[in-house]
């Protein structure tokens, strides 16, 4: 038919999950052997943040991931391109339960023109944020579209980490009465890229959370256990959670207030009319977490960089199975999934 | 400075080295601890196809691997681009010695406006080339951007393998003496390109040689001792020669009508003014073979579908260490290294 691909197919929510759905997963799942042979591995059709192989004898596995990076302005509030391309992956891979990456992978797709000085920052801050994170850049591909053929600078990095395979956290294993923590403030880097793109001048720092996030992810999961994560990027906490609560066939109930947002995101957000809870977070994460184990978890975050106001936002229920519920403090809502086709290119 | 990004940065020669060994070697390799550490990994300072990564004990490694693709048209003789892209990183696994990939990603960047059957169409291509090389493709990721940001379809895959350490192969293995096999006709992918861009209307089936050589390599290394091994993309056999040249510290003797060429590539070529042997193929190895080995070897590619034409086209040696010298019939002169940047986007 004559259907075209729009701007919400890369959003992150529906749109992107139907064509993913409908196009891609039963034409690559019927040669998805290696994950899902022995139902010990994560493949495609679990659609979670990457994929995980058994390899040997089983108890060991290799996750691997990938995400492009489009992201315009290339340099922004709090990072640019590369810190949220080494970022991203290596937190994709954090999220499956894999905090120390083996390799990191990193593609250019560079418009004739750039600068070679704007690289070559986009190169430092790869290596800078891949140090932070203890992770190694082991090889790439430079293309080059002609000027006007790709609008400057796009990067793929692809993950791959060597763990236990009892280590593997899906995005799919909350449980009812499990605890939903988030590690800290939402909205940040969806909410300050587009501030900076529209060219307003708040007052506070808005800028992006963008960091790795696998040091938080691997104390969390040393300190109690952590039955499901997610890193809510595209489609921000909203999209998360409803994923959560749909791929676990569980309900989730959160407290609004309890959801921390800081306060320029919070005014910035009202200016723009976009809402903290449906934007790309950068170096957040969302856990599901034993509720014998929540306290120490949360402690654990809390003395990692970048945990500081961790807080359960909320819990698990057998109500409502694949929704999740607002407590506003005035009444009940739903919270919905994003469609989020207004913010194209923030990551 | 005021240096820009130019087209010839991403021909695969020259230009595309300078810039990955003055800007990304030396800030990602002091990371790549992993690949190195123990000197029986391949990091990226190798500059292989791919990079190995030992685990464990170090008996076995994890072979890593990536390519962007921008091809224009995205529909062309012989292929597509999501056959390019699922083959091109299936083929750079394996001349590495990894001829059973563990899992591929495909990372897409989308235009707005894109036919969603076009999108459809590369996605069964991609499965089409994944069964065919026996690969899965187990993880990805869909950007979008606005109409004229990017033209059309850009697809990232990258690959992972596990192996026996001591099967990686990288392509600095050449040893004076060493047989220098091609397992096929030279320049049909990057001629069949440009002349259907070029609108022009050759006699004769100018037709693209993408395909995945995973088993033809598979076939040659259980036949005999492969010392190196190379796919000559970008830049050709040319490149990959002279790279395999340099990186050895040998020279390499070609006799130039040895060199399987089909006859319509090679009138093409003429016309269009293009060298077979300094454009891109993405269905060959080259290959560097113990000389007691070579018949087997050849007669073992022969019987794979595409190794038909396999030919000993030349031999390493003592002499010129790190230049190609062609006897041409009337003479010999040195094979260089091709700039290339008259055919962007053909990978
Ligand atoms: N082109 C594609 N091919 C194969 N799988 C895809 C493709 N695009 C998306 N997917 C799959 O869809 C799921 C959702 O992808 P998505 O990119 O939203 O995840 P994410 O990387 O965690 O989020 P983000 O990209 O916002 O960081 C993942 O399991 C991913 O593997
Ligand atoms: N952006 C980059 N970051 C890190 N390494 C890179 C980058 N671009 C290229 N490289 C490295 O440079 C070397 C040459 O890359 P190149 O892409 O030419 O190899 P290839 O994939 O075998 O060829 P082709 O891309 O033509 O198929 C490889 O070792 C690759 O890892
Ligand atoms: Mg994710
Ligand atoms: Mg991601
Ligand atoms: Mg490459
Ligand atoms: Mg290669
Ligand atoms: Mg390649
Ligand atoms: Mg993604």
């Amino acid at each position: 038919d004559g259907d075209v691909v729009t701007l919400a197919h890369g959003a992150g929510g529906e749109a992107m999950r139907t064509l993913v759905d409908d196009l891609v997963v039963p034409r690559f799942t019927d040669a998805d052997r290696t994950a899902e042979a022995d139902g010990a591995g994560v493949g495609l059709a679990a659609l979670d943040d990457g994929a995980v192989h058994p390899i040997g004898d089983g108890s060991q596995a290799i996750v691997v991931t990938t995400d492009s990076h489009v992201v315009t302005p290339r340099f922004f509030p709090g990072g640019d391109i590369g810190r949220l391309a080494v970022a991203g992956t290596v937190n994709d891979l954090a999220v499956m339960g894999a905090t120390e990456p083996l390799t990191l992978t990193c593609s250019f797709v560079l418009e004739e023109g750039t600068p070679i000085a704007d690289v070559e920052r986009v190169v430092e801050s790869m290596r800078e944020t891949a140090r932070e994170a203890g992770a190694a850049i082991s090889t790439g591909d430079t293309k080059v579209m002609g000027n006007g053929e790709v609008d400057g600078i796009v990067i793929n990095t692809a993950g791959v980490a060597h763990v236990e395979a009892d280590d593997a956290v899906t995005d799919a294993g909350l449980r009812p009465g499990d605890a939903v923590v988030v590690s800290g403030t939402m909205g940040d880097h969806g909410i300050a890229l587009l501030a900076e793109r529209e060219g307003f001048d708040f007052t506070g720092d808005l800028k992006s959370d963008v960091a790795p996030v696998n040091d938080l992810v691997r104390a969390a999961m040393d300190a109690g256990e952590v039955t499901a994560m997610k890193d809510p990027t595209r489609g921000g906490l909203a999209n998360a959670l409803n994923e959560m609560a749909d791929k676990a066939g569980v309900g989730i109930d959160v407290v609004e207030g309890d959801i921390p947002v800081s306060g320029a995101i919070a005014s910035a957000g009202e200016v723009l009319g976009i809402d903290p809870f449906a934007v790309a977070n950068e170096g957040k994460v969302v856990f599901g977490v034993d509720p014998d184990d929540a306290e120490a978890v949360l402690e654990a975050i809390r003395d990692c960089p970048g945990g500081e106001e961790v807080t359960i936002v909320g819990h698990a229920t057998e109500d409502h199975p694949g929704r999740v519920v607002v407590d506003t403090g005035f009444g009940r809502r739903y919270m919905s999934e994003p469609e989020g086709e207004t913010l194209p290119r923030i990551c």
